[in-house]
């Protein structure tokens, strides 16, 4: 009998029998089908990160995100920060992929996020504890092989266990046994055209009291504040593979080419995070952030590929001069990120602290 | 009338709508046009950086600089630094990148840069602070679309005020108003080919002595010290768009592909520092080198884009054994980079002080 734990005994260099071999072969799977999460479910994320400023630099780089106040530390004190803190971006980041293995890297879309809240500031050497909670599931009537599931996650200190950010998510989620199909598209809202507005105009400056301004003039102009950013940035290798592995962010359409070749997309696709970032980063170069508060109602209209240039286009919402510290008002802006073709790829509300003028 | 400040006013995400918004919308512009500078303009530049062993060992890495001293504390000891410095190479791209907002984003092509002087070692951790003052502006007579400008740069440690590094760059910049050609050309002197030397020689080592023998040889032969070197660094999408923005350089040419397409070079172009960075690391490996002291004359010969790889050739040009400490003398070196078509792309005149025989 044939000792089969023998190095020789298998030529695994020998193609014929190696493919013979993996055809036999049981798959390690990863990641879990929609039919494995269960409303009210608990899930803490093993993988762990220790946020750096390495690690924070290399996502800010990249995606554009130049504010001083995340790059040195004499501006992030000028800011108000004890410390240096690491982007509220990279945090993000940081805390969604440490969930990925457990709740998406079966596949599936990123449809959206809302209600991300900035607890408090995060900075280099803190390890991170997340956890999530399932807090819906439901079939999707456009795409029966895949069931929606919606999250609550938390990302806090492990030392400290304070909540440095919170979010819900909703992913397509890759169904174990496609449902029966009920007809009638989800998510795919056909309100008809909307009437525009006469005139769109931008802020003169960078400070609260352009944004506040400018509304103040809209109001009465039948005008929007809307306007376009300059800067552009085309998907590349680091930022589709490489940036989501580097917070451990294991969904395999970002990094897996082969298997993507025959996915919708064709192609691997890049993480929302990583085009949502550019998007912002664009914006926030043309205002003077004090500090990032929140998101809602973030969705990600379409995939986005190696060779896409993302860029950025901003909505004003609203200016609240009351909210936030002395010298800084609250802006509620849309900010919308497109391709090269002007096709919409993420869309999200985003409130932060504008500084007013001195 | 609509209140344009509704989130649900627009619906963003309906690709006609989007379209039609996009066309009407202001632009928030990025950098200046030539009109801006004029003579004696004093810019302190406010993106800022600190210095990062991450940031020094990703430039020299991908770019294949390998001497010890600068990847490990017990070489930079042994090479009389107090403490592991970061690479020169790295330090003069941290602080032209942080300059390239105010000075060099509205694009335009670098065209050169000369009296680079390297004041000190520069040590992780330090925050930069970079002023830059306008010191010539002129027409080209070759592009009307174009002005050409000169800046002489500082970068500094804040804290200490210390300057690091003080160097003069000249860019072509777009014009808001394209200016009246007079004819004739800029910078392309045609001063015919030059007589060439009967032999080329290398030296036989790589210490000071080697380089002083060659050129001790050569003036007896009518011979040039002039050789190349084996390495090649093919042009990837780390080199050409990520460490520019690892740098915070953010020039278009370096990372939008869209709007790229359409310009001369038609795809994005290197960093002229990354490509110089190659070429040295090339020559550096055939040489002991004991410290990086200055460049004049630096010059950008024609475009580098992905799938470029980059070569390096040495002309030994001046031996000073008294210059630098006794361990070391100077060496002057023109330093060539090409591509695989034998085209020239950058050269620059570079004294380095080079380690004696023991």
């Amino acid at each position: 009998m044939t000792d089969w734990t023998d190095p020789d005994a298998l030529d695994l260099s020998d193609g014929e029998t190696f493919d013979s071999l993996l055809d036999r072969a049981d798959t390690r799977e990863k990641g879990h089908f929609f039919e494995f999460f269960a409303e009210g479910d608990e899930l803490a994320h093993d993988p762990g990160l220790r946020l750096s400023h390495h690690g924070s630099e290399q996502w800010m780089g990249q995606t554009l995100n130049h504010d001083p106040a995340y790059w040195r530390a004499d501006t992030a004190q000028e800011r108000g920060f004890e410390e240096r803190p690491v982007h509220p971006d990279y945090l993000l980041a940081c805390v969604m992929g440490i969930t990925v293995e457990d709740l998406s890297e079966k596949g599936g879309y990123f449809l959206g996020r809302d209600d991300v809240e900035f607890h408090q500031p995060a900075t280099a050497g803190t390890p991170l504890s997340v956890t999530s909670t399932v807090v819906d599931t439901r079939t999707s009537s456009s795409r029966p092989k895949y069931g929606i599931v919606t999250w609550e996650t938390e990302g806090r200190d492990r030392e400290t266990g304070e909540t440095l950010v919170s979010y819900r998510r909703t992913n397509m989620i890759p169904r174990r046994e496609p449902a029966a199909t009920d007809g009638g598209a989800v998510g795919e809202q056909d309100e008809g055209g909307p009437a525009m507005p006469d005139t769109l105009l931008s802020p003169d400056g960078e400070r609260f009291g352009d944004f506040q301004a400018a509304l103040d003039t809209a109001r009465e102009e039948n005008a929007a504040v809307a306007y376009r950013h300059e800067r552009g940035r085309t998907m590349d290798d680091q930022l589709v593979a490489g940036l989501p592995l580097s917070t451990l962010n294991t969904a395999r359409q970002h990094h897996n080419r082969d298997e993507m070749a025959d996915s919708p997309s064709g192609d691997i696709v890049a993480y929302g995070d990583v085009t949502r970032s550019i998007a912002l980063a664009h914006a926030r170069s043309d205002e003077a952030t004090y500090r990032e508060q929140r998101f809602a109602d973030e969705r990600f209209h379409d995939f986005v590929t190696l060779g896409d240039t993302v860029y950025g286009f901003t909505r004003v919402l609203d200016c609240d001069p009351d909210a936030g510290p002395e010298r800084a008002g609250a802006v509620t802006f849309e900010h919308v990120a497109f391709n090269q073709e002007q096709t919409p790829v993420y869309s999200g509300r985003r409130t932060a602290h504008i500084q007013r003028h001195q």
